[in-house]
């Protein structure tokens, strides 16, 4: 009998904000499985210390790639399909084998994460649990003590790599914006938002709910590349109440 | 010396989907506060059944609606607001009388939340806590097992309050849209994703995380209204990996 593959949002980054069920997953399972740049600990491993059942087994994948290389590249494309093909077959044997694995995500799984390509490729044919985590939008602009959208607001999340004529059609056309994945594209985005007449209002939020948490103005930010986890906020909210 | 508010995201409705920061601070606080309809327990309130201190005091809010009123007709701007200038007034006697309040929130606080109001009343003259929480639509999207967006796809969040011109530019200018607030609203948001090209892929989602949650392919609904807490999901993801 197959194992059951919990996929976990664990959240912004604070280990505080794994939710109650992710906890009590997390203190059963015999394996865990997370993703992780090379050389660096991992956000969701973290937020999982003290949680997991002792001689827990672990499976971490490294990416192989350690800067951003843009997805439309073709050796992307090609090497990370094959990436994602190994760890879910790792995964498989483990459920294959009767045990249950907890997949780690960042934030919430199905919110830009990788765990989502291990569900494409395993979720037909094991048994599979996704379990909704606090987004790392969510944590910033709590850090930032913005509240984002009201009412009949509308709200585009928007990855910082779309080109500058993107950015200002989306950035004019929403009430309230949140530009993930800012890292080398700051200056970009701080040209698009001027172009929409939306840079007066945007925050700058790096590394929120963790150690090193930093909010600011965008306009106090330099243009330096910006580290991979930081994010902006354009607030919406044209009228309180 | 003021007492502390935090304001808790409390999830989208399963109580397993509470925080552990969130459940550690329930567990602390003398009064805990909420907004609720009337006749009905609220979710955010049903969601910390378990996780309060004995002997706790509670602020119910109940809304002055209990049905929608369009929120730019004229009486619902004027007792909206004298609503919530009331529900800042009462938690703020228990402010300044030093004691704690937890003020819970279906979801996630600053994502179309009414404790935004109560902030702005207050945030400026007390110490306040914001605790990210699990939203709706993440709920949502893990309940349906739809991962909603990937690399470099936009998602607009878009309540169905607005009208059908409005709607399709947005379908038709993102890549991955949820759809709140969806009640009675449920015919013309078909409509418009029809016009945008978008129907086909739409998923509904009724109760997300809670009983009685159901997901459904938007074609296999009928056009009555549907409860507030609906939510329509058109997934991004042109072309996974």
């Amino acid at each position: 009998m197959s194992g059951v593959l919990f996929i976990l949002g664990m959240g912004p980054g604070d280990p505080e904000l794994v939710t109650l069920k992710a906890a009590r997953i997390l203190g059963a399972v015999p394996v865990v499985a997370f993703f992780a740049k090379r050389g660096q600990s991992g956000h969701a491993r973290r937020a999982a210390e003290g949680l997991l059942a002792s001689g827990v087994e672990e499976l971490r994948f490294d990416y192989p790639f350690t800067t951003e290389v843009p997805p439309d590249h073709p050796d992307y494309a090609a090497a990370i399909s094959v990436f994602y093909d190994e760890a879910a077959a790792q995964i498989g044997v483990h459920l294959a084998a009767g045990r249950d694995v907890a997949l780690l995500c960042e934030g919430d799984a199905f919110l830009y994460g990788s765990a989502m390509y291990v569900f494409d490729r395993l979720g037909g044919r094991h048994p599979c649990e996704i379990v909704a985590g606090v987004t790392g939008m969510a944590g910033a602009w709590s850090a930032a003590r913005r509240p984002i959208a009201q009412g009949d607001d509308v709200l585009t999340v928007i990855p910082g790599l779309l080109d500058e004529t993107q950015l200002v059609r989306h950035f004019s056309g929403s009430d309230a914006v949140v530009i993930m994945k800012v890292g080398r594209n700051l200056g970009k985005i701080r040209a698009a938002l001027a172009l929409a007449g939306r840079a007066d209002d945007a925050v700058y939020v790096e590394r929120a709910t963790m150690a090193g948490e930093r909010v600011l103005a965008l306009a106090a930010v330099g243009d330096g590349p910006a580290p991979y986890f930081s994010i902006v906020l354009v607030p919406g909210r044209r009228g309180a109440r």
